[in-house]
């Protein structure tokens, strides 16, 4: 079974947004095996949207549409839904009923706009939304499926949670699609090809094998196609371990795994807790830690030193030293280091002093110029890294290079 | 003149990547004048390839293709377009000598796959690729031009910016298109549009207009289509200032404009600085303000206190009010502010503390819970707020909600 998404709406067509609905919707369907043939986004005007849906109908059996449902006089996908399936709008009182009630739960009355959120194409089949107010919609037509949810990503994937995957994985039946990703961190991505090449070729034909560059890191996704999901997933882990032995140092995690996740759990089983002074990286580390739920039961916190005098009165770093070698210096990074590490009373820290750009480079120091410490309860190693000339990529390879450099000082202990 | 857009990948398709080029590629042409009539993202199958090229070509006047030229083998896009062109693949020898050096200055020899990406359509026009090695390929073809770069987004924009669009500016000549956005923070959509409804009504026919959520936030991005560009950006500016006089509170910024951005400028003006407490934030607000350039010139620093000894120990919380009232309460976002302020030197600040989930949450605090805090050199304000029950959803409307507050103190000022 094949599936197809449309997005609608010039938000997406001029640039304004980034479509994130297709990823999780495709990462979604491929779980139930259902693979998408292809994602397209098409602006809102009605003719676009039909043209769209009859040309999807060639290569699939499901169609997603999302977007359009809005309150707004610019959402018309509901009226040109009703006039492709030839169908009346009627008002669906369930959907009235809880429009009229998300509004009063927040102190709100219910106006006309709101009231047409309940008006529905008679043919479909509604689909509830329980965090907002446009519901979706099921259509079936000439053996296809077709289903319209908002653009709102929130509200997107309540329906296809609650309404939506249960139902497609039902009618899908057998037909497995296996993907498993293993991320790197170290290798660029021509040496590692040639590293990998003999057991590249010797892979079996129903497993492909996808290089997927991020800045300072490379991830290997496998996807295997088959019927029987339990022997794919088998012959996946098989050439996985084969991997293993070939770049054993780079390996850092698998699919969803982040490199803060990785270091948490790392952490964690030796309950040991983390903290960061950050200056080049601004607060990224953090952030990235802090984005992992159950983060604070292994992350004391961070000083964001973005001043020289909160790295000398916060993190106690000399000020004699920060005259004498800059900011962006290993005595400089070390004492940061070892200074987050005592204030907080963490076991380990890891500090980042740069040059992120674009402005306070110099011959000597230029844009992309990083010292990132790592302080153990043993001892505080520093190292030097030159990363590019674009700000947010050496905010970004920072961030990835402290949290690795961590991981390795780990993995020793 | 119009445009498509085709990323090839099976990353794309299985939802593991989300594709960020296409927006900033739309934007570009936007600038431009040249409109985006769809955005298909297609396998890596050269069959699929063929076919999008094909269909594009009945919409667009140009085709512009990203993906599949890395150096690995499940790259396929440059052995597709030269069967499709009809052309042999031959060395460009500029690129070769590019590919040489490139890996030269990283200390690294070259190996076949690399000096393979030299190799090129004969009947293509080479685009110099200055960040990466496989380079950009422009070709025409019965009176469409089609155009062929890497999916690596760096390596796309340096193509974009020094090959692709100024060439197709000279080509498009007339016809202009003018988008301008307004941000608007605190009203809900449909009250927005409620509000909005009278001056919508009235807006001439050129401009269209489209409501764009963000959690906590609106846009309205004004779209006006004509062929003098001056007088289409009048035409916005008027409706603009009529929108001024009916939202004049919520309106904080235009365009790129983020909260962090807005704020830096009003602390600039006011030769002003800010430092930031965050315990639910988890760093994220030091890092919406340090993605900003020039951030140095007025943000002090921050301090993320993820754990209570953090908040006692470093920003001088009292350990009484913590036992007393909970680290989520008016008592200790307070302190966290007055803290952080005195701490850094800093002439305002912010402060975080909530219950972001997907644990912690209580009966009296369930999660979404959140104090916030701005202390300024008077006086220090706190406000609580019920956000989602969504850990990514609170962080980030946590953030936005506490740089608003700040925002209105500054405007106050």
């Amino acid at each position: 079974m094949m599936a197809e998404i449309i997005t609608i709406g010039d938000e997406i067509l001029i640039g304004q947004i980034v479509d994130t609905n297709s990823a999780w919707m495709a990462q979604e369907l491929n779980k139930i095996g259902i693979g998408v043939a292809q994602i397209t986004s098409i602006s809102d005007t009605p003719v676009h949207l039909v043209n769209a849906i009859d040309d999807a109908q060639l290569r699939a059996d499901v169609i997603i549409i999302t977007g359009g449902l809005g309150p707004t006089k610019d959402d018309r996908t509901k009226k040109v839904l009703a006039e492709y399936f030839n169908a009346e709008l009627v008002t669906h009182q369930p959907t009235l009923d809880h429009v009229t009630d998300f509004f009063k739960k927040r102190g709100l009355g219910v106006n006309q706009l709101n009231k047409d959120q309940a008006l529905v194409p008679e043919c479909c089949e509604v689909l509830h939304n329980p965090s907002g107010t446009a519901p979706g919609m099921w259509f079936e037509h000439n053996g296809k499926i077709v289903i319209s949810m908002p653009g709102v990503p929130f509200e997107m994937k309540g329906i296809m949670q609650d309404a939506v995957l249960s139902r497609l994985k039902d009618k899908n039946g057998g037909g497995a699609i296996v993907h498993k990703t293993v991320h790197t961190i170290g290798i660029p991505e021509s040496i590692l090809a040639e590293k990998l090449e003999d057991w590249e070729d010797a892979l079996p034909e129903f497993i492909h094998l996808a290089y997927l560059p991020n800045p300072g890191q490379i991830r290997l996704r496998f996807s295997a196609f088959g019927n029987d999901e339990a022997q794919l997933k088998k012959s996946v882990e098989l050439e996985i371990e084969k991997l293993k032995t070939i770049i054993p140092e780079a390996i850092f995690g698998y699919d969803n795994d982040t490199l803060a996740g990785v270091v948490g759990k790392m952490l964690m089983d030796k309950k040991a807790t983390v903290a960061t002074a950050e200056s080049c990286t601004g607060g990224q580390i953090a952030h990235s830690i802090t984005s992992m739920p159950g983060s604070s039961g292994w992350f004391k916190g961070s000083v964001v030193a973005y001043s020289n005098n909160v790295k000398a009165g916060v993190l106690n770093v000399s000020d004699d030293d920060i005259d004498k070698y800059g900011a962006v210096s290993e005595q400089v990074v070390k004492q940061m280091a070892g200074g987050v590490r005592k204030l907080t009373k963490a076991d380990y820290s890891v500090a980042t002093s740069g040059v992120a750009g674009p402005d306070g480079g110099t011959d000597e120091k230029p844009v992309g110029t990083v010292w990132i410490a790592v302080a153990s309860p043993d001892e505080i190693i520093a190292k030097k890294f030159t990363f590019s000339n674009n700000r947010e990529r050496n905010i970004i390879r920072s961030s990835q290079t402290a949290l690795n450099m961590l991981r390795l000082v780990l993995e020793k202990k």
